[in-house]
C-alpha cells in the first residue's frame, strides 16, 4: 500500500495529499513527529521532513516538490503542472511563491508561532512575529485576487499544482483562524472553489490534538 | 539576447548560469540590486527576487527551480534532470535540499550574514547565526562525502542540477572563504571536478564590490 508520511498541518503534506487524491491514487497516512528523529524514518529521508512517501514498490521519495513531479510523471491521466513548457513554468513559478515565499512570510510567522513551537514544545510564540504574518498575509491575498481576476485559476485557465499549494497554505491558517477572508473576497471565491472539491475534503476533518478548529474551517459555505 | 538578471553571490542565480552554459546557451548577465525594488524589475518578478530569465522572445521567467526546468524542456540536448522519472526524483530531491534546507542552515546564515547584510547596508552580522552557520555546514560536507562514496555524481553516475546547485552554494561560501575543505577531502574532491568545468569558469571570475575572494577561490587546484 502506498503510504504518505505526514503532519496535520504541515501544508507540503497537505499539497501532496491534495495530489494524490486528484489524481485518484489509494494511499495510506500515517503521522510523523519528525521532531523525535526516529532512526526509521530518517533512513527513509535523512533531511527529517515530512512529506514521505513511499511507493507501493517500497521505493521512498522527499521533498514535496520533487513528490508532485515524479506523481505526474508516474500518473499523467489527471494533469495538474500545465500542458506546455510555458505554462509549466508559471505553475512551478507559483508554487515556489506559495511553498518558499508564503511559507516564509506567512505560514511559519502564524502556525508556526502559534502552533508547530506548542507541538513540539519549544517555547511561547513570538509576538513579532505573529505582526508580521498578520500583516503580509494581505499581501498575498491581494496577489491571489489579482490572478483570479485575469484568470480561472491561479497559472491559467486549469487548476493546477500552483492552486493546490496555495490552497494547502491556507488551509492551515484557516485551522487556526489567521485568514481575514472577508477583507479579500476576490480570494475566498477562488479557495471556496478548492474547498470544494472531493479532494480537498479529508483535509477538512484533520483535527490536531489539542487545537480544535473554528467552526467555519470544514464549513463549505464559509 | 537571452538576459539573466542575478546578483553575485546568489546561489539560486548562480545555479542557472551554470545550467545555461551547461547547455551552451549564450546569454547576458545584468546585476539586479534587488532591495531598491525597481519597478520594471518588479513588474518582471513580483516577488522581487533573482535570478529572473528573460528569453529572447521577451517572455521572463522567476524562480530557480521553474527556470531550470524550463530550459531542461526547451533544450534537452545537455540533460541535467535525468533519465528517468525515479532519478528525476532524487535530483529534484538533493535540489531541494542544497536550494531550501542548506541555504537555510548553512548559506544565510555566513554568506548573508558576512556580506548580504552589508551590500544591502541593513546591520551587522550576527554571531550567533554565524556560529549556527560554521556548525552546520560540517554535517552537509558529510552528507557529500557520503553520496560520492556511493555515486559518481550527487544524485547518481551522472552530473546533474543537484550538483550544480550544491556546488552554487559552495562557491558562494568558497568566496568568502568558510569552506573548511581540508576536514572533507572526499567533497573537495567532487567540488574540484565541479571547479574545473567551462561552466563554472565564469563564477570563478566573479568580484563582489567592496570584497575580494581569498586566493584559492579562482584556484583549481585548491
Amino acid at each position: 500500500m502506498r503510504t504518505l508520511y505526514h503532519l496535520w498541518l504541515s501544508p507540503h503534506s497537505r499539497k501532496v495529499r491534495v495530489v494524490l487524491a486528484e489524481k485518484k491514487l489509494e494511499f495510506m497516512l500515517s503521522v510523523e513527529r519528525t521532531w523525535e528523529r526516529r532512526p526509521e524514518f530518517l533512513a527513509l529521508n535523512p533531511a527529517g521532513e515530512v512529506p514521505v512517501l513511499v511507493e507501493p514498490d517500497g521505493n521512498a521519495y522527499s521533498d514535496s516538490s520533487a513528490i508532485c513531479e515524479l506523481l505526474e510523471e508516474l500518473y499523467p491521466e489527471h494533469p495538474l503542472v500545465g500542458p506546455t513548457p510555458v505554462l509549466r513554468a508559471e505553475v512551478r513559478r507559483l508554487v515556489a511563491w506559495f511553498d518558499c515565499k508564503f511559507n516564509r512570510e506567512v505560514t511559519e510567522n502564524l502556525v508556526g508561532e502559534k502552533l508547530g513551537k506548542r507541538l513540539i514544545g519549544v517555547g511561547g510564540p513570538d509576538s513579532r512575529a505573529i505582526r508580521a504574518g498578520q500583516a503580509n498575509i494581505h499581501l498575498h491575498l491581494d496577489y491571489i485576487q489579482w490572478l483570479v481576476e485575469r484568470r480561472r485559476w491561479l497559472a491559467g485557465d486549469f487548476l493546477s499544482l500552483a492552486d493546490i499549494a496555495a490552497a494547502a497554505h491556507l488551509s492551515c491558517l484557516d485551522y487556526i483562524g489567521d485568514v481575514p477572508w472577508t477583507d479579500h473576497p476576490g480570494a475566498k471565491d477562488w479557495y471556496a472553489r478548492i474547498k470544494s472539491r472531493p479532494s480537498f475534503r479529508s483535509l477538512l476533518r484533520d483535527q490536531v490534538p489539542g487545537a480544535l478548529p473554528p467552526r467555519h474551517y470544514e464549513d463549505l459555505d464559509f
